[in-house]
């Protein structure tokens, strides 16, 4: 079963910010604009383990996610799933692939990297319009 | 106190989709691109009684919205807060006041105007890069 709607797949391959919402330990939602990217099994973040979104979604894995289209605002993919794993990234090479994606020119080696890490999402739903 | 900081007002003055996190029933979060409007103290969201955007605030009123710059999509607001009220719009006029600010033309009277209702949110705290 295909998941993302192939009229929407777009969304998702073209390097467009997502807005990931997450729930804090409070309960109440988080929302900020993250990179992403699709594979056509998971939705991949990166963050650090010391970012509200990683430890967030460490104590409670159910995430969504908003893009919609610059040219067409109304236009949109609203994503619900589940965090199924947080990879380490210890040498940025994912971070890598997203900068690379999202036209960011950095000086390697990053900074933070000891602290990088992969949010691998398994979408269960979609909205869309 | 300003909830807002200056340096970012400029993202709720501009007509820019605000992307509005909200929780479910089931605790898990959803989030969509919607219109908003600020007056210094409030912001503003359009909706009507059966979308599920209004049931959860009516049962959850804690909320977080993102927004960031189309030109320099790394500078971003995101705003929480929680729903002080839900008011009704049956003449539509706040819908109307959203549709001109976002250049929507539509012929009205609003098919749906006796659903459509105002989501007030009163910020609490904000994070912005």
């Amino acid at each position: 079963m295909r998941v993302i709607p192939e009229s929407h797949l777009d969304l998702l391959t073209r390097p467009l910010f997502a807005h990931l919402a997450t729930i804090g330990p409070d309960g109440t939602p988080n929302v900020n604009p993250v990179w992403t990217i699709w594979d056509g099994e998971y939705l991949r973040f990166t963050t650090t383990t010391d970012r509200r979104k990683c430890r967030n979604v460490q104590q409670n894995p159910n995430v969504a996610v908003s893009i919609n289209d610059p040219e067409k605002p109304y236009r949109y993919l609203e994503i619900r799933g589940v965090v199924e794993r947080v990879e380490p990234d210890p040498s940025g090479t994912f971070f890598d692939v997203l900068a690379k994606r999202y036209g960011l020119a950095y000086e390697p080696p990053l900074g933070d990297a000891e602290r990088r890490v992969v949010i691998v999402v398994k979408p269960t739903r979609t909205t869309q319009q």
